[in-house]
């Protein structure tokens, strides 16, 4: 156990003495979820760091005013949303559900004020995270311009998406989806078809799922 | 002076007490730049913390792949990139310029590290400012999608601004921006003729000025 909490991206580093301390001090909260269950829901408030140990998680975002709904698959390890902890907006952005059966761990957020807060590894670990998702953030909002129609469509997904290989399902209309990117729906319609010819999309009723999202990026080139 | 540092993103809620140990201790750069001069230029590396104390300085970011640039003017108080000190990209994403004459302060990496992060409301600014940029940033990514041609060219300055209220100045050609929003040139030209009769933006040779990107963002509802 000691080996798999030292592997996760804000205790990197952290030596095992160290780490001992932590747990004797830090009222560390484990849960497992079954496949399906909803670990947090989309815009209730962020009161704590949730790691996942293992298995997979599903984040999805409802987004009703636009008619689609975003899927996510994330592997461990991984932390939960650290940038909602602090800032302006603490409600999570998206429901986190088990997408295989998991072991997640919780950590207050009094218990990182006052404890983790004074390792500077685990610091230099949550300053780094957050840095380097707005430098990803900032790299994609600069090139928001807009090229070829597939490079649209990429967009959209890794505007979107937390990692570059993100597994991904889309639930949405054609007709949504060309609206959304400025195309035509007969425009879109082909671009999917032949990206799933290729064997890069799945195409069902009202919905793309897409296995691998950097292979996509790959295509493009 | 003493009032004007605490007023710095990073020092607020900083007691006058816990600041004069810490002028003790840690090394304050003052500096002073003339209108023009350069300050930070775009792709060094981000080795300290600047902070500006008055006057107004001009971010500018070359884009010369796709054949612009974008100034914003911004006023003191600010800190240049809190988000490049940390991360896997710690390379300045613009230059500044000093727009009028400024001051500045500049604080070293290792300051940082060994002595203003021993205090918890440095810690916490640090962390809000860092997840405030996350959450704005998100919020636009998640708003890619396209609408209006007036919105796709204020989603343009957006989403590279750090500002809601920014003073832009962009350099590039009609049918360079037209080829970036994906719209043809006479549209753009006939949009951009219109803000500037409705006096949100000001058009000359291969520029446009728009000294308020809010009015323009409001103008759009």
């Amino acid at each position: 156990m000691y080996d798999t909490l030292l592997q996760l991206p804000l205790f990197q580093g952290l030596c095992k003495d160290d780490f001992t301390t932590i747990i004797e001090k830090v009222k560390f909260h484990f849960q497992d979820f079954k496949q399906g269950e909803s670990i947090v829901k989309q815009g209730t408030s962020c009161n704590q760091l949730i790691f996942l140990l293992n298995g997979k998680i599903t984040l999805k975002v409802v987004d009703s005013l636009n008619g689609y709904t975003f899927h996510e698959i994330i592997p461990a390890p991984h932390v939960i949303e650290p940038y909602s902890l602090f800032g302006m907006s603490t409600s999570y952005t998206g429901t986190y559900l088990a997408e295989t059966d998991v072991k997640v761990l919780t950590i207050d957020k009094s218990f990182l004020y006052d404890e983790l807060n004074h390792y500077e590894i685990f610091r230099l670990n949550y300053l780094n995270i957050l840095s380097n998702r707005i430098q990803i953030a900032h790299q994609k909002l600069w090139s928001t311009h807009l090229q070829t129609l597939e490079e649209k469509f990429y967009r959209f997904l890794s505007d979107r998406s937390l990692r570059p290989q993100a597994e991904i399902t889309l639930q949405i209309t054609m007709e949504d989806l060309a609206r959304l990117i400025h195309e035509t729906r007969i425009n879109v319609s082909r671009m999917l078809n032949n990206l799933q010819a290729q064997g890069l999309i799945q195409l069902k009723r009202k919905e793309m799922y897409i296995p691998a999202l950097d292979k996509l990026a790959k295509s493009l080139i």
